[in-house]
C-alpha cells in the first residue's frame, strides 16, 4: 500500500483522497452519467467497483432493493475470485470471516448394509497447489459489502443508488449519451414516480430475470430444468462426523445431498436431492417444505441424524442451463460496425446449478473483464473498438462454466447403482479442480491477446490466463511478497520486464527496454497524459535474477523507480529480486535471457516477448492506445 | 471467526451483539462508573479494548484532546504487538498497511576515506524465526483506530469520550466507587467546566507528564538527559541507497543517525544525532531548527544527499530513562493490607528513548496485563488480591526495558573510535534481538505464574513468558491453522490438552482430564456461572498426536465439543491434530504422555501440568477464583 506522497495520511490509507467527480459527487442520481449499471450484484459491483477508480468518469449503480442486501444465496468463493478481492483490497479481511474449504468428503451406501452410508473418499480441495489463496465460502452479501466499501473510499466516493428499478432503455447512437434509460422508484415518498437517466453505457447486472436483457433483445436459451433440489442454510446438531466438511453424499435409499459448510464455525448449506420432476410436475415441487426437505435430508443421513435447531433460509429449485448468445446490442449483423453501448453480465447472461460454487465467480469475472475497458474508453485511452471483447471473451467462458456444471450436477443427481466406476463422482472432483478455483479461464488471441509466439520464454505465465503470482524479494527493503499481490485494481496495464542475467547497472536488455520504454515516441508509456505521473497509465516493473543484496537499487534504470506525486519522490516499489527460497525464474518457466510478461488490468496475462522485441511491444499496444495528439484532436473536436 | 450461533448475522461478523452496558451505553460520560481510564494513547486504549468485552463492567475512557489522534510519534510495533493485534482481530489489517522490517544495515567510515559512509553490514530482523508475525512501523494513530474500532464493535459498544482534561482524584476505600475522580472539560460549550465522576478503579494512562502518577504519590527516577537528538517524520529525494531499510548510520564526520522507513513507500523517519549537551544548556538545544537537523543529516550521509521535501512532524529531544518504583496507589507499607485502586500505566511509569522502537509496545503489555484483571475482579470471577499482580509483573519489565534502551542508546551515540570492536552494534543488535521483538519478559512464580516443576512436558512453552503458537490442523474441517491466533481477547484462560499418544474414543489420560474437568467440583470449569456457555471462562482445547484424519470427532470427549448459544449447537472449533508437515509436539517439545499448557488471557503461559495431574490444576486455580457460592453469597451481602 502506497500513500504519503501526496502529503501525511492520518487515517485509513484505504480511503485514497477524493478527485474528479468525487470532489462534489450529487447525492441525488443525476440526469447525466457516464455509465449506469443496473443492479448491485457481485458483477455490477465489481464492475462498479473497477470504475469507481477512474476520476473523470460518473458511474452510478442503481438498485431496485431499497437498501443492501441482506440474505444472499451465492456463497461460493474460488481462489480466482480471492486473487482478485485481493486487488481490491479486502482478500484478507474476507479470508478472516470466512469458511476455508481444503478437503471434501465423499460417502456412499455401505457395501456391507445400503441402508447406511459410509465415507469412502476424502480428497484434497486443491492438490495442485493452483492457487496460493484459499477456496471459501461466504455469504454473497459480505462480498457486496466490501465492494461497497472499496468504491465508497475510491477517489470518486461511489455509492449504491438503492431503490430504482429498471423498466427500460432505447439506445440513440447519434446522441452524447446514446442511452436513455427509464427507471421506476420503488421506495420512499415517490414510490412509483420514473426516471429518465441517460448514460453514454449501460451495464445490466440485473439477474436472472433481466429486464435490460430483453431491452436489447437478447433471450436465455438451454435444457428445461427437470432435476429438483432442496436447499437450505441451517444450524443443526448432528452425530454426522463431517458436518463441517464439504461433502457429497449419496444414499442407498436415494438421493443425494450437497453440503457446504459455512462461514462462522456452525451454519451449513444442504442441497437435499427431490428427484426426478415430471414435466407435468406444474411447479408443483416448489411448494415443498423446509420439514420436508430436512425429513429427505435425514432419510439420506442414516444412520446419521441432523436435528435443525434454525433455518436461516431455504428453497426449491430446478436445475437448468440456460445461456445467451451474445453479452451485448450488437447484433450479428452490426459486427465491426457499431460499437456496444449496453452489456449484460453475471446472471443475466449465464444461469446454471448453485452446486458448482460457481455463479458469483464467473459473474465477477464478467464484470471486472467489463469495468477497466469502459473506464479506458471513456477516458480516451482506448478506441471504442475494446468494448466488443467483452462479450467475445466472456461468452465463450459461460459455455464453458454450463457445460462444466451441466456434467456436475447430472453425477451428483446419479444414483449410486448409475455409475460404471464407484469413484466417478470423486474422480471428476479431482481431475477437474482447476474448474471451480476459476483458472481454467483462457482467453483466446485477439486484439488484447497476443499469439503466443514467444510463450517458451515465460511457460508458466500462459498468455491468455490470469497472471499467477509468485514470490519475489522487493529490493529497497529486503521484503519477501507476492508479486501479483501488487496488482491492484487500478485500471492499469502491467509490464513485468523479467531481467536477463546481467546486474543493475551493467549494459544488459533491461537496460536497453527500459531506455526505450522511457525515451522513445513507440514506447506506450509515450501515451502518458502530460502531468501525469509516469506511471499512470502503466506499472513496469522489473525482476532481477540476483539475490537481492546484489541489486544495487542506485544503478536500477529510471524508468524503474519513477518519480511520482507533487513532491516528485521516488517510486521504490517497483524493483524486485527472485527469492533465492523460491526463484520465480524456475516456478514460472522464465528463460535466463529475460522475457518482457504484458498482464492487463483485470490480472490475464496478454502477451509475452523477448526483452529486445520492442517492435513488438509497441505493435501489440497500438491498436489499444489512442496517442496524445489523437486524444488532443477527439478533445479538440467535442 | 465465530458466529450465526446466536442467530443469523448478516453484516460484519466483527460486530458482536450488544449487551450488558451497551444496550443503553449513555452517550454522556456518566456520574458512576466501574473503571475509568484517563488517556488514550496505547496503554490505555488496550485495556478500554479488552475490558470492552465485559458486558457486565461500565467502562469509559477520557481523552483531553477533543478528538482522534492525527499525529503520534511512536511507531515501532514488535512482533509481540502483533501477535497481539492478532488477538484483537486487527493483525492482519494492520500488516497490510505497515512498513515491515526485515533486516538492518550498519553504515560506518569508509577506512579509506573516513569522510564516506560505507554499508557495513546487513543483518536479518528476526534471524531466528521468533515469531510467525513480522516486525512492522505504523503511525500510533492507526494502532489508536484499530482499538476504537474494536471497542465500538464490542457487546458493552464503547468509545473513548473526548475533551475530558484529569485535575485530580481521591481515594475512599470505604465508597463502593471508592475513587473520585475530578475533570475538566476541555472542549465545547462547557469548556472549563468540572466535572465529578466516580469510579471503582482508575488507570492512569496519561502519559509521561502523568498527573495521575502525581496523584497517587508516585515519581519518576533515574538519569539526566545529556544527549540530544533531532527528530523527523519526512519525505525526501535522495541517492541514498537504503532509504527503505532500517540503518544505524556512524559518520566519520561525528554524528550518527537511525533511520526508520515508514509506511506507504515513501515518509521515513530519522533520528539525528545532535550531540552530548551540556548541562548548562538549559534547552537551548531544543530550539534547533528542522533546517539545522536536515543539514546535519546531510553531512552524516556523505557522500549521498537528501533533498527533504515535505515534514510531516519534527520535534528535539534529550534521553533520559526514568522509572517510578510502584504502577499503583498501594504504598509500600500497605502491601497486603489493602489492593490498589488506581493503576498507572505506559509512558506515565517509564520513559527512555525512542529509538530501540520499545514505548508503545510495552506500554499495551501494561495495558493488556492489566485489562482482564479488572474485568475478572469486577465480574467477581476473582479476589481483588489479583489486582496487586499487575504492579508486581509490569515494573520488572519496565526495569528490564529501561536497562537495554540505556545500553542500545549509549551505543547508538557512540563516535566510532569509541568502539573496542568495529563490529559491536550489530553483534548488539543480533544477540538482543528477542528483546526488541518483545519476548523477552518472562513473569516470575506468583499467584498467577506455576513454579516450573513440569516444564520438561512442554519444553517449548516456557512457564512465565509468552505463549508461542505452532502450526495445527483443525480436525473437523482439516483447515491448516496456528493454534494461537484461535486465543482472541475475551478474557477467558486456556487450557491446552496435548493428548497422550491413545486415540480419540480410547481410554487414555486425555478423557480421564475431560471426565474430571467435565464432572468434579473441583474442576475449575465448575466456577462457571450457571446458565453460560459452558466454555464461557474457559476455552480447552484438545490437540491429538494422530493426523486430523485419524482423529473421530465423534469419539473426541464432550468437554472439547461444548453445546453453545441459545440453539445448544456444537462448538467444534476445539479440537485439533498435529500437523504431519510441522508437528507441534516436536516443535514445542511436548511429551508424548501428554501435557495440559494453562495460558492467561493475556497470553502468558501460566502452568504446565502432567495429564493426570488434575489435584494440581485444581490447586493453581483455586486461589484465583472465587466458587458460585462464594459469589452468591457476595452477591447477597450487596
Amino acid at each position: 500500500m502506497q500513500f504519503h506522497h501526496h502529503g501525511y495520511v492520518s487515517g485509513d490509507p484505504r480511503v485514497q483522497p477524493a478527485a474528479g467527480v468525487g470532489l462534489d459527487r450529487p447525492e441525488e442520481l443525476p440526469d447525466e452519467v457516464d455509465v449506469l449499471v443496473i443492479g448491485t450484484g457481485p458483477a455490477g459491483m465489481i464492475a462498479a467497483a473497477q470504475l469507481s477508480q477512474f476520476p473523470g468518469i460518473s458511474t452510478r449503480i442503481v438498485e431496485r432493493r431499497p437498501g443492501r442486501l441482506v440474505i444472499g444465496q451465492a456463497d461460493g468463493i474460488q481462489a480466482r475470485s480471492v486473487e482478485t478481492f485481493q486487488a481490491f483490497g479486502f482478500a484478507h479481511r474476507i479470508i478472516d470471516e470466512a469458511y476455508r474449504i481444503v478437503e471434501m468428503a465423499f460417502w456412499k451406501p455401505d457395501p456391507q448394509d445400503s441402508s447406511r452410508i459410509v465415507r469412502t473418499a476424502r480428497p484434497d480441495d486443491d492438490p495442485t497447489g493452483i492457487s496460493e489463496f484459499p477456496h471459501l465460502i461466504v455469504n454473497q452479501a459480505r462480498v457486496l459489502d466490501y465492494f461497497a466499501e472499496f468504491m465508497k473510499n475510491a477517489p470518486t466516493r461511489m455509492e449504491p443508488d438503492y431503490g430504482f428499478e429498471f423498466a427500460g432503455l432505447t439506445v440513440d447512437d447519434e446522441h452524447e449519451y446514446p442511452v436513455s434509460v427509464t427507471l421506476v422508484r420503488t421506495a420512499g415518498e415517490r414510490q412509483g414516480a420514473e426516471r429518465t437517466v441517460r448514460a453514454k453505457y449501460v451495464v445490466g447486472a440485473d439477474g436472472a430475470r433481466s429486464k435490460v436483457r430483453q431491452a436489447i433483445g437478447c433471450t436465455l436459451a438451454g435444457d428445461q430444468a427437470n432435476h429438483a433440489w432442496g436447499v437450505m442454510d441451517a444450524v443443526a446438531v448432528t452425530d454426522f462426523p463431517d458436518i463441517r466438511r464439504k461433502c457429497a453424499i449419496q444414499s442407498g435409499a436415494g438421493g443425494s445431498i450437497l453440503l457446504i459448510p459455512r462461514e462462522g464455525g456452525h451454519l451449513f448449506r444442504m442441497y437435499v436431492d427431490l428427484g426426478k420432476v415430471d414435466p407435468e410436475d406444474n411447479g408443483a415441487v416448489r411448494s415443498t417444505t423446509v420439514e420436508q426437505i430436512i425429513a429427505k435430508a435425514n432419510q439420506i443421513l442414516s444412520p446419521y441424524t441432523l436435528d435443525v435447531r434454525n433455518v436461516a433460509w431455504h428453497s426449491v429449485y430446478e436445475v437448468g442451463h440456460r445461456l445467451t448468445d451474445r453479452f451485448d446490442d450488437v447484433l450479428p449483423e452490426q459486427m465491426g460496425e457499431r460499437t456496444p453501448r449496453v452489456f449484460i453480465t453475471g446472471d443475466a447472461c449465464h444461469t446454471h446449478s448453485a452446486k458448482a460454487g460457481q455463479g458469483m465467480n464467473v459473474s465477477m469475472q464478467d464484470g471486472f473483464n467489463l469495468g477497466w475497458k469502459l473506464g479506458h474508453v471513456l477516458e480516451g485511452r482506448s478506441p471504442e473498438s475494446l468494448l466488443a471483447t467483452y462479450s467475445a471473451e466472456r461468452q465463450v467462458v459461460a459455455k464453458d462454466l454450463i457445460a462444466f456444471d451441466r456434467e456436475w450436477s447430472t453425477l451428483m443427481a446419479k444414483k449410486p447403482e448409475e455409475f460404471a466406476d464407484p469413484s466417478e463422482l470423486e474422480d471428476f472432483y479431482v481431475q477437474t479442480a482447476e474448474f471451480p478455483a476459476g483458472f481454467r479461464t483462457q482467453y483466446a488471441p485477439s486484439v488484447l491477446i497476443a499469439e503466443p509466439t514467444h510463450q517458451d520464454l515465460a511457460g508458466g505465465f500462459p498468455i491468455g490466463k490470469r497472471f499467477k503470482s509468485a514470490p519475489v524479494v522487493r529490493v529497497c527493503d529486503g521484503v519477501p511478497m507476492h508479486l501479483g499481490h501488487h496488482a491492484t485494481a487500478d485500471g492499469r496495464w502491467r509490464i513485468y520486464v523479467f531481467a536477463d542475467r546481467a546486474e543493475a547497472g551493467t549494459a544488459s536488455g533491461v537496460a536497453d527496454l527500459a531506455a526505450w520504454l522511457g525515451g522513445t515516441a513507440d514506447s506506450p508509456l509515450a501515451a502518458t497524459p502530460r502531468g501525469a505521473d509516469r506511471d499512470a497509465w502503466f506499472d513496469v516493473k522489473v525482476i532481477y535474477q540476483q539475490a537481492h543484496t546484489r541489486v544495487d537499487i542506485g544503478q536500477v534504470p529510471r524508468e524503474f523507480r519513477p518519480a511520482v506525486g507533487p513532491f516528485g519522490l521516488t517510486d521504490y516499489e517497483k524493483v524486485y529480486a527472485a527469492d533465492p527460497a523460491a526463484d520465480i525464474f524456475d516456478l514460472r518457466g522464465i528463460d535466463r535471457t529475460g522475457a518482457v510478461v504484458v498482464v492487463r488490468p483485470d490480472q490475464y496475462v496478454a502477451h509475452v516477448l523477448p526483452l529486445a522485441d520492442t517492435a513488438g511491444l509497441a505493435r501489440f499496444f497500438a491498436p489499444l492506445l489512442r496517442s496524445r495528439s489523437e486524444r488532443d484532436s477527439a478533445r479538440a473536436l467535442a
